[in-house]
């Protein structure tokens, strides 16, 4: 059975890039070659670099404010030029598409998506072949989201579904002795660390405290429900953990960063 | 009577976020969902952060340049998820969407715009409600904007005309024995120091001399006037007083950034 | 005999402005008021400040992924203000527009382009007059590319063909004694130091090594062919030699940064 699929024209582009050269750019031109209609939007370019779990994590926690039919395309690839597999996944009216590498586990695990794994040999007939040997984002991934998002390319003409992708990089949230151990899956330009622990998670504590580079965080509703410079908790929008210094850089005052463990115990 | 704004389904959007992390991405999907062929452009996500005065100076002196009919957004809202107020300003054909801290008071002043509060309950038939308590860009503002762009909210529908809102955080320049006391609004990537010293001012001097960081700096008229790294004043292009090193970095020769203090004088 | 250029309305922008500050979002809503449905794509505004040798690269090695038809505008500009001239080219089927400082250099030796002096008199028709002193991006680049997008303005109305125009400022690679001379014309946000060393160049070698800051750094394929942290060359996707260090970052490792020297020589 095909999984359900119908394209917006909408597409959404999450790299580790940054913005120096034409690389973004050029992979919007590519869409805009085949595709000339499309409405591109940034999801950021500044995830850390050869970091895929942030690039899924954010995809994860976002493709839902964007309409039915996006066509999501990430590009961290350590891995280019090499043989490793293409996966488009489709969950939720949504198209997923990324380097094999652990960048959609978690999308795959929470939208209860279709994997494909994608048969390059299937892509010369839309003329996506003789690839560069650095930049598969511009000569692989731009040409068939836009045919993905044209509705040219179905997912099951394009590849096979499969159960058989990289994990993520990243270890889920683990319960020890009463304490939750998580980690911070990166930070965001008010210096907020942004934690891989679900705001679910918490219920199971009668009154949750965070614990983080040696201090002792209470967790609040809002950043200005304490003064300037305080630290806090509180789940954020994308309902996960977070630690913020109010008006000020949580990641600075405690030195900490992508990576990072966070406790949450119960308080005393 | 209601102020007068026909959409032209331009929508600008400014912000404190930087580029990491999915929040200005996510704010456009919100917009596409509810209305498919908006046009977004970003104003700029660099304004320093908790700075709402940076981004009120920047929409006043850009929003001539857009399409009447645009919609101008800007979220810097360090009171996200309190009860502070939400303003909608339209004047000279443009729309202002804000948070009420100040932020749009230039814009108020030199518009002569009608200014809204915006009635939270009247949004709930657009189905703008259950906003998380950290990102009204996402849940509040980007749809709301989306709803004047598309024509479907009418400014007089969802809020009252009001004289009541929060005024700038930062000083007017003042005439003091002769002197002009301003400061830099902000600085830009060639490290510029933009000042809120408007260019009619200067026509009160025979010749003006600028003070800044102990330093005097005569005034000219564009860059390539002085010879490359010597300091000079100029009027630019959004004419206000700005103090620049030729082919160089005034930010960091002078030391001196956003909030600093600038004097015009008469010239000995 | 006019050069063959037929718009697509996409116009792609290449700055050294950066993102702080509302210049290039100024530029596009200048774009939308005379072209509503344009479709504007950032190539990047993180040239180096003043620059223009970076700019022209990039725009060489890419313009070819954008629909033919497609206005390149390119402004970096340290003599803004001043009476420096301005350049359309036309070639394969693109239009480049840029000030004359040896941006376009590269543009129109490798496109083999008419090259068309803009005659600022003829501007004042399409309302393009009164330009500020310093930012010439919005008053006088942006109106005319939308013009050339919109197909009012056409490469012969607006200037004559000339072959009198600023050479690059970077000298092309020389060769010496069997030892090939490039530099660093830039680098990109992984740290990769990208050369101004042609593919096609390496080809006069039997066993290509390449020196640069006292190291000897072998030639392979793809990042992924060395272990993570080792220096490597490779050609890149845009066709020239760069210089990297698998998942590290090669400009720190090196101590080496634009302009910077890099050497090819013979394997011993």
């Amino acid at each position: 059975m095909e999984a359900a699929f119908s394209p917006s024209g909408v597409i959404t582009i999450t790299t580790d890039f940054g913005h120096r050269g034409p690389f973004v750019g050029t992979m919007k031109g590519v869409m805009l070659q085949r595709l000339p209609g499309a409405q591109i939007v940034d999801l950021t370019h500044e995830v850390y670099v050869h970091w895929p779990a942030e690039a899924g994590f954010w995809l994860e926690r976002s493709y839902r404010y964007f309409p039915a039919g996006t066509v999501h395309l990430a590009v961290v690839d350590p891995g280019v030029g090499t043989d490793r597999d293409v996966l488009l996944v489709i969950g939720d009216g949504h198209a997923f598409l990324a380097p094999d590498n652990g960048l959609l586990a978690d999308v795959v695990e929470r939208v209860k998506g279709t994997v494909y794994k994608v048969d390059m040999a299937r892509l010369r007939s839309f003329g996506i072949e003789r690839l560069s040997a650095t930049f598969h984002g511009r000569d692989l991934f731009a040409p068939l989201a836009a045919e993905l998002a044209g509705g040219r390319a179905v997912p099951g003409s394009i590849g096979a579904p499969t159960t058989d992708y990289v994990p993520s990089l990243i270890d889920a949230p683990e319960k020890r002795g009463g304490e939750l151990h998580g980690l911070v899956i990166t930070t965001d330009h008010f210096g907020n660390l942004i934690t891989n622990i679900d705001a679910t998670e918490l219920t199971a504590f009668r009154k949750p405290e965070v614990r983080a580079a040696g201090h002792r965080i209470p967790l609040y509703r809002t950043y200005a429900d304490v003064l300037p410079g305080a630290l806090l908790a509180l789940v954020n929008s994308v309902e996960v953990l977070e630690i913020a210094a109010a008006e000020g850089n949580a990641a600075e005052v405690l030195g900490l960063g992508r990576g990072g463990p966070v406790l949450v115990i119960e308080a005393g």
